[in-house]
């Protein structure tokens, strides 16, 4: 029996999605807790590995069981086993042909800045935070010129092992709510801190360092050297996938502060 | 040379706000750090303490040093030696006269409840969480009973040390944003857990098991074992302070999620 679950966990108390044998891990603390349920070792598969530091919202994971559990059963046992840090938000039996990853259409990431004088305290790890006063309305502008589909190499980390960087944005746009501002991007795949690379150079703009055109020969140049800085990972939320109608998924709950 | 500041705080990472030997407390934190920008030891008084796992918004102190620091030296110096679990909004010189407890007025705190099947992971230990789905429209309607001066022994704590428990609340509301509640309370003083004895007792109106006019009952009857159990601690937010006009005091930066 296959089965397809939603995540949602606060980054900051992992290394990461993947798991790792001496570092706490989503994927390990996860397996852990649906072992437990299942009585039997479970693997699970996730939509979008995540860096240390990086939240999710709506991380999509499938498994397999042929235990006999009530759908209760398998949510409220995994969540009493996991800690504090992460939480299954629904679970549901599926096709034998979904698989987390390779089913998954497009992405949705939402990047968190908090703009005013004094970094944040009770909401540490959980935005990035700059004192620069920002233009969102520039950096909206900016992000436009990122529509479509381009070839991403200037907002390509270093480590990204992707055979080629073109890769299509169906959506972006930057938005204020009071001291914070929103980066939201959807596109059909991400290159390795693209999100984290898009932030950093929106920042460029929105400090008045860069034009807003700027953007447009950034991507035409494919530098990386050109880009702005890698925003911190504690601002960056994994908050979408989109799956083929068939499969009949829950749409996620959303955390409305997040207004996504 | 006198000094209010605005202290931010995660509650979660303190026992309460008050000074202990053996384990941290906000205050233990803000002293450590002033001290060392004053170049000597700082003793701060604040507003209203807090307990372990309550958070803080727009706590007030004050203290006094004659070190010669121009108030960025202040902020920043007090805010680089802060763990990520606090900081200082701002600080301005104030009048010999004012002092943070003596000279506050209403006190303002909200809690925050979120109402969804499944606990939060990211927002865990800053909200507290129910399962039940709660009517936040009878409870507001259950809160108007508690408006004006009541003596609130039905809603005070066993250990609270206060000589009476007749106070005023000038303000009180209950409000929903998609998955939260949010219970808003002014009022001139509280007593020890007030706030989270309201938030108690107003869960079982919205969860149906007590009418609404049953909380008018409850504060005549003036018997702690009648009302609701009292909330959890994360939940919490000491948000704001009224001072008289004459200190001029800055108003106090808003965390814009809290809508306060």
């Amino acid at each position: 029996m296959k089965y397809a679950a939603c995540i949602e966990y606060d980054g900051s108390a992992y290394f990461g999605w993947q798991y790792q044998d001496h570092a706490p891990s989503v994927q390990g603390d996860v397996e852990a807790a649906i072992s437990r349920v299942a009585n039997h070792p479970v693997k699970i598969v996730c939509a979008g590995r995540t860096d240390t530091g990086v939240h999710g919202i709506g991380q999509i994971i499938h498994f397999e069981s042929e235990s006999d559990r009530s759908i209760d059963a398998w949510q409220f046992g995994t969540n009493s086993n996991l800690p504090d840090t992460a939480v299954m938000r629904w679970v549901k039996p599926v096709d034998d042909r979904f698989h987390a990853r390779f089913s998954a259409g497009a992405r949705r990431y939402r990047y968190i800045v908090l703009n005013r004088d004094t970094r944040p305290a009770i909401l540490s790890k959980r935005v990035a935070w700059t004192r620069k006063k920002l233009n969102h309305e520039l950096m909206h502008q900016a992000s436009q010129h990122l529509l479509g589909e381009h070839d991403f190499t200037s907002l390509r980390a270093a480590g990204c092992q992707a055979k080629h960087a073109v890769r299509t944005i169906h959506d972006i746009g930057v938005s204020r709510e009071g001291d914070f501002i929103y980066l939201d991007v959807k596109a059909n795949a991400f290159l390795y801190h693209m999100v984290r690379n898009i932030a950093g150079t929106l920042f460029t703009v929105g400090e008045g360092k860069n034009s807003v055109d700027w953007v447009a020969e950034l991507i035409a140049k494919q530098d990386r050297r050109e880009a702005g800085a890698t925003a911190p990972a504690g601002g960056l939320y994994f908050v979408h996938v989109d799956y083929p109608k068939q499969y009949e998924l829950p749409e996620e709950y959303h955390l409305p502060w997040f207004n996504v």
